[in-house]
């Protein structure tokens, strides 16, 4: 299970304000955190301000790697500014994000091809989630259909079902494990990913209903995940699950991360 | 999603003290609060010694039933203590537990039969529980044919997949996950149940891995439980996990939970 850590984003009004002040303590701080709690990649999300996106995100991709070499997940939807920082990256980033919508197509598969970045790819052709397991696959196979022409392994695509929050649709949890399933029958080499914590969204005490989810996801073949890493519950959730799930021999993670003091008292 | 509140189980030293005792004040306490927690029934096990069992079983169920009127769960392998405590009770009481043992079969089914009792029965035929989900369905085949012959509705019958700790097989809650899926495919009107908490035994932090395995055995079919009601972080869990599953209609559950306290700060 590879952790995204998903603190370091400039759409969260303090993260927006260090950026803009190049507030880099509080940025490396985040950064130094979530690479100790665990995460294999760090989401870094420079806001959207079309203007100043591309130096925004060159600042906080050299900001973030002056103190971590876990490698980052760049989050943008603009090209120009995700070239800008593919030129400064120590390390191959993985992209975040493509869709079936044909301009991020068009826009980031290419670059996502010639750097050979693992790339995050929303079952999303437009602003609107689809409804239906039948009309996310639909996305998905354009998606599949996409990566591949472009000469992107599948091994390479982290495709997010998306989650809704189950405060407008009680089904919605079911939607997402159900195109999950059907994700890995159709392609079998791609990872899963989600960002998480939306399912939870509007609703209060989050996390209890993030850590379920996170278990069931984990069953149906999640393998990556956008969220807090700092959320101590969280993390014991995951590893506890995949203890549950027959994943870890003779319990050796779980019995570290009790040792750890992941668990509390 | 029915709770079996287990506390008051004579195998617990400090229960079997109060039952010696005859210290109604402590038995009615964790009576009362398991109560309040929400449970269905209150499980009643008066120890095993064979001379005084049905002395201290009757003695059991007057305590409690003076305290509330949650239906009992008389928990014992012995016809007499069942029957003794079956003539006392003010409703209809759950019987656990009959299994694949011609024995136990012999002796406890008549009484269920008779008074019309739910029952749980467990998935093995003798000391040992069977390694394969086949091995535990030829053991539920052989109950559920025994019950019908004795004319016991399928749906008084609370079958129990039996879990074994994760800590001697990492497989050991997939074995008990998949056991749940076969009995209702087969036996649809069943329900199942299971002492919850044995998949931890000998573990760390059991109540993670406890909250983990309740919330998969829920998509499998799981709609009764024995677990420590008080175990407050174990019912959240419980109320979140039926959220995701959608069966939670309006989150109407999970916010009453919420203003109730149930989720902490």
């Amino acid at each position: 299970m590879q952790i995204i850590g998903e603190k370091i984003n400039g759409t969260r009004k303090r993260v927006a304000q260090a950026i803009k002040e190049r507030d880099a303590a509080f940025i490396q701080n985040l950064a130094i955190k979530q690479a100790e709690a665990g995460s294999a990649w760090l989401d870094a999300n420079a806001g959207t301000h079309p203007d100043s996106e591309p130096e925004d995100l060159i600042w906080l991709v050299e900001t973030i790697q002056a103190v971590t070499d876990v490698p980052l997940c760049l989050d943008s939807a603009n090209p120009q500014a995700l070239a800008a920082a593919i030129a400064v990256v120590n390390k191959t980033p993985m992209i975040n994000s493509i869709s079936g919508e044909p301009q991020r197509l068009e826009g980031i598969l290419p670059l996502v091809a010639e750097h050979g970045c693992p790339v995050i790819a929303l079952a999303m052709d437009d602003k609107s989630i689809p409804e239906t397991v039948e009309k996310r696959m639909e996305v998905v196979r354009k998606i599949m259909a996409a990566t591949r022409a472009a000469g992107v392994p599948d091994d390479h695509v982290y495709l997010d079902p998306l989650a809704m929050t189950l405060a407008t649709n009680i089904n919605s949890a079911l939607i997402t494990l159900d195109t999950m399933r059907s994700i890995l029958q159709e392609f079998p080499a791609v990872h899963l990913t989600m960002g998480l914590s939306n399912i939870s969204f509007g609703l209060p005490a989050r996390s209890y209903i993030n850590r379920a989810f996170l278990t069931l996801a984990l069953q149906a073949g999640l393998d990556s995940a956008i969220i807090d890493p700092l959320d101590r519950e969280l993390r014991a959730a995951l590893v506890a699950a995949e203890l549950v799930l027959g994943r870890d021999n003779y319990c050796l993670n779980y019995t570290r991360a009790y040792r750890a003091g992941l668990f509390g008292k």
